[in-house]
């Protein structure tokens, strides 16, 4: 209550040190302690003393990440945004708000300094810090989004669309966890230290912040020259960089093709099952998905020539190399099937192609779009996969003119991509350095997949069931129906395991899988997952 | 055509340097040059001779930043797919390879070397490298668009949507000219060492990336979390990290916002002249544009509360703080008539603030989202601003529920951000050194503004109509009806000054204006831009 009415005495400056029994008066000047009640305190106010138990409004958490001087400023803030010090208020002097706090001094002049650089205080010289007179003083409210119905918007309960949402883990993870994931790179093989170095040299040769910003809309040409280069050596695609976008992870590359094809109400070819996020994706634009099944050879391309002949659907999503999430690899005979498909009905094709550079069997089967397809298939690679999940860099190959419209509607998305970091990975690319990277990972994750595969038969190969995949991050691993997985993820997780609870790929009711990355685990790694899984199971 | 017919001779191995003129054969065993005419080709040939012009074929380009060994591969690859080298043919010796192509011999070694990974050729002990067997040999089709109409794409010449285009500058700027960009922070002040830094550090945790994947669809935590503190601090906004979703620019919070909201048919007001990277978003949604006049009080906020009462808008979109282009700032009365309105109609908002912190006119006046709104505010800011345009950092501020939806439509976007460099920048903020660097770039940006709106004045002041702006990074500045900014920049650019040449402000006939970013020029840097434009004019 003392703390409602405060004013400005100038020539005296005390303030209070208050705990619920006790109240302290100490004045900066003599630096005593009084003992106070609260008749004094109400006798001391008439007398003009500024009263705020900064200590009490002021929480000090020396816990937390941020610093306490940020604290301070922060706690100074609210006090002012909430009208508990107004305009022309004065602040305490540096060592008496120190003391009463029971910080550094430094700590209190870091806190007023901000203060007074962002214009919540003024220093006015020789008299000390006041709260700023043109503050205009709001009452911040909390964000909440209204509950109300909008005219046009019954399907809604607000003014804004809801998005299909998935069930994720609501564990997280400790850094002591070891991490099943569902097909992650193994960061410890990248040479990320080489691509940061670059990136931070790049960083201060200023004039090129400027340059890269002149023309970027599609990318760093020198990463759409490397990767244009790359994919004619590794899929034989006849490119020049105008036909090459990149993007910021390959996500975004399938979000602009679709972006640029589907309409409200158009039909979309998607595998049975199919990478979700892909689904989503489409359903969310307003498309209907049209599913066909995937069997151990890929899609079923007889049942597309079908769908087809009846009416041609406005678009076909497909993995051919290692489906999503199944694994499986589109056969020769099919692909070629496909092309034949894709050019009689003018068929458009994005064509995901994430996990090709991962392929463990003689040569892996060319992309479609290095055959010829007329046009009609959208190429879509990722580099994120080939390095870390949390590097985002992933490309879109098309002809000239969509690579047009997808760098202008890319534009509306972001601007632009981190131009900078894409230059660095260009070199990368250029120096041979990610060929040499590539051809390490892919030795190394193709005895892990055997080593993984050999384990998971041995220990737990009664009760899930899987085929080795010919190429990729991961394995799927279906289990009896009945099982539960989340039970089981529970179970990993006393033991120091981190799984995804298979909620992603719980598409329906008959189906009750879960991808199981390898790629990222060593073998002690996995011994450690296997023995844990066979206790758990 | 000695090219067209090769095939296998695994005891002799010779290969022909072929020239117009005269066609030599060199036997790889007794090194030997031995003149040829053509019919002793055809004999040669029929003898059973490997006959492969290879100098002709591979072409080696020694100014190109390609090195010289992926030439080569990428040739060869080229061969293959082109079926002038078929499976199983033998390729020479490297040191043969290198003789004929003049280059060393370990270029050769590693060009098949990497062609052996790749799966283009095949290793057989003490026999040599073979053309892989399996390879599928296709012939690559280049990419283009069919120009073909598809069913029910009337409007279209093509499978997909053309894009709203708007004309940029075809010029390229190099290293030494001087940029004159139309708002951009000053890299050379911003500490990216320290950032890069950071990153560089926390790659090398390699348990970070599994753990920072984990729950990461709204962004680093850490940076959330700092964010919160920040906005809390300088816009008095009341926040947690729960309301704080980290974008890859702010252009990408304007556009996930306007994805929920808006629908084909929505309505949104604009102002007039608007952000035209926002105007052309909401037009690519299916979105109708009501353009509302701004004046140097900002929107006319009387006409948005007469289309309010004639039928409520689905959207404002508006730009509070030095609006964009025209750089006018909304005033107070405006502001506190606005916010009655949008609680009133429940007119949803997207603030987009890229701007706020820099203002140089006492206290900036707080953001819509400060006050109380009804939760109808989307609140979006650029950190990309106060650090390079190259970092791609934005963030949006919202209710619970819709950072939520926001952070599920976001996945099906890009997944998730660069979460470890997110953190890099968290850690920038904990530690003070953004707040350190943005009171030194405002202080600065001030100064610049000052001296360039008097150099500006004192020069060019009978051309160019401007006012001196409150905040941000550019000047908008207007030229005579008659007068062509696009020649302007052509002399400009001879004189060595890279100027936009408008086309992007130029809304309609009566509009012949340009934003000229001084934040990012030194003083001699603007005497050189103010000197030219004297010149040029």
């Amino acid at each position: 209550m003392v703390y409602c009415c405060p004013f400005i005495v100038s020539k005296l400056l005390p303030v209070l040190i208050c705990s619920p029994s006790q109240v302290h008066l100490r004045v900066a000047k003599s630096r005593k302690i009084i003992p106070l009640n609260l008749v004094s305190i109400i006798s001391l106010f008439t007398m003009g003393v500024q009263l705020l138990p900064y200590s009490n409004l002021i929480e000090i958490n020396r816990q937390s990440a941020v610093p306490v001087f940020k604290q301070v400023a922060e706690g100074i803030v609210l006090l002012i945004v909430n009208e508990k010090l107004k305009p022309g208020y004065q602040l305490p002097a540096s060592r008496d708000m120190a003391s009463l706090l029971k910080i550094n001094r430094t700590t209190v002049v870091s806190a007023y300094e901000e203060l007074q650089v962002e214009g919540w205080i003024e220093v006015i010289e020789r008299k000390g810090n006041f709260v700023a007179q043109q503050l205009p003083v709001v009452r911040p409210k909390p964000f909440e989004a209204p509950a109300v119905k909008r005219p046009g918007g019954e399907e809604y309960n607000s003014f804004y669309k809801k998005v299909a949402s998935w069930r994720v883990s609501k564990r997280t993870l400790s850094a002591h966890q070891l991490m099943m994931n569902d097909g992650y790179p193994d960061v410890r093989l990248a040479p990320l230290d080489s691509i940061y170095d670059r990136y931070r040299f790049l960083s201060k040769r200023v004039y090129l912040h400027g340059r890269l910003l002149n023309d970027s809309a599609a990318g760093s040409m020198a990463l759409r020259t490397e990767l244009s280069h790359f994919l004619a050596k590794t899929r034989a695609l006849h490119l020049d960089p105008s036909h090459v976008l990149v993007t910021h992870g390959a996500q975004l590359a399938i979000f602009i093709a679709a972006s640029l094809i589907l309409r409200p109400g158009s039909t979309v070819v998607v595998g049975d099952l199919n990478y979700i996020l892909a689904d989503r994706l489409f359903e969310q634009m307003g498309a209907k998905l049209i599913k066909v099944k995937v069997d151990e050879n890929g899609i079923d391309v007889d049942e597309i020539e079908r769908l087809c002949k009846k009416s041609p659907p406005d678009l076909l999503y497909i993995i051919p190399h290692h489906h999503h999430p199944t694994t499986v690899t589109l056969s020769k005979e099919r692909r070629i099937k496909l092309l034949d498909i894709i050019r009689t009905y003018r068929l458009p094709v994005i064509e995901d192609d994430y996990d090709y550079d991962f392929h463990y069997e003689n040569a892996p089967i060319l992309p479609l779009a290095s055959a010829d397809h007329g046009g009609y298939v959208i190429y879509i690679g990722s580099i994120s996969k080939t390095l870390a999940p949390t590097v985002r860099l992933g490309y879109l190959v098309a002809g000239d003119d969509f690579i047009r419209q997808a760098s202008m509607f890319k534009q509306m998305v972001e601007i632009r991509g981190d131009v900078l970091f894409e230059e660095a990975v260009a070199h990368f690319f250029n120096t041979g350095e990610m060929q040499r990277h590539l051809r390490r990972s892919v030795k190394l994750y193709k005895e892990r997949r055997d080593i993984f595969c050999d384990m998971l038969n041995s220990s737990v190969g009664d009760l899930i069931h899987f085929n080795t995949p010919a190429g990729g991050m991961a394995v799927w691993a279906t289990f009896p129906p009945a099982y539960s997985i989340p039970d089981l993820a529970s179970r990993l997780a006393e033991k120091g395991i981190f799984m995804n609870e298979g909620s992603l790929y719980r598409y329906n009711e008959n189906v009750n899988g879960i991808r199981l990355g390898f790629a990222s685990l060593n073998t002690a790694e996995m011994q450690k997952f296997i023995g844990a899984l066979k206790e758990c199971r």
